[in-house]
């Protein structure tokens, strides 16, 4: 089995001094490294009861679609806003300075539906708790959160957990 | 087997009034029909000897992890400028208004690859030409392309083929 933390490059001071910037663009080129972390982000789901995969614009979609294929469920895109056609729902959320909004289609969901939000990492959790508010209302339970990567440090996963969302990382990184 | 331009969605008069905008959401919410796409996309090159795909930020990453799976190969990131970490290359291309920057990791493929590049719609081309000229400035070839949606009244697939990218698109909307 491949060591997918070992197939994550990490880049100092990227996007800016200090920061340990954690580049999965080489476990992506990697094959088999590729398909054992989709495998592994599955797992956990496989007899779930899933209705569909979520996943965030624009590196959610990277793992999101296969993801929901190997759960053999639909994906739904969680879009950055002005770029989805049909009637839409949205939320807002704050970055580090000023704010961001996500929308989906009003229809990307059902009534009770259970969705597997999917994302490469998660660090502070301001947008992944954005798509599951976003998700929430169109009545759709988001029944569990599924990321390669957890920065634990920055308290992401905690908050995703105290929205009742529980979750799971196949690689942490902490301490640095 | 699905019928994948049905589970198409037209949305008339979007971005602007005239445009029928071509909706893939709700094929991504098909369960089947997602999964009938990305074996048709990845169908035609199952033996063509394909190293990589590359996806082009952010749409194309819905598709292109997939198909590179189905194919047993690496994905590679077409980004937006300013999202990658390591050394990068980069292409300006022009948009009805101004133009736009699309970067790549300079390691992002090697010497003499074959890349299949995958998006999910070509229209005008642009964006796939860009990406096109960036992946060989790794040394690559770009040995084909795949598209779900073809609208061929904009050039678009003919601007690739005439850049000696063989090409194929699962549906085409044309004439409308």
């Amino acid at each position: 089995m491949r060591d997918l933390k070992a197939a994550i490059r990490t880049v100092p001071d990227f996007p800016k001094p200090g920061v340990q910037y954690r580049d999965i663009t080489t476990l992506l080129s990697d094959a088999e490294a590729l398909a054992e972390a989709v495998r592994q982000l599955a797992a956990p789901y496989r007899d779930a009861g899933m209705d569909a995969v979520a996943g965030i614009d624009a590196r959610g979609f990277i793992f999101g679609t296969a993801v929901a294929i190997e759960l053999g469920v639909g994906f739904i895109p969680v879009r950055k806003a002005g770029k989805l056609p049909f009637e839409t729902l949205e939320q807002n959320y704050e970055l580090e300075y000023g704010t961001d909004t996500l929308q989906i289609h009003a229809d990307a969901a059902g009534e009770g539906d259970r969705v597997l939000l999917v994302d490469d990492l998660i660090a502070t959790g301001g947008t992944a708790a954005a798509a599951v508010s976003l998700l929430r209302r169109t009545g759709c339970k988001v029944a569990a959160a599924a990321f390669l990567i957890d920065l634990p440090d920055l308290g992401g996963a905690d908050l995703i957990r105290r929205m009742d969302v529980p979750l799971t990382a196949l690689v942490s990184f902490a301490g640095d």
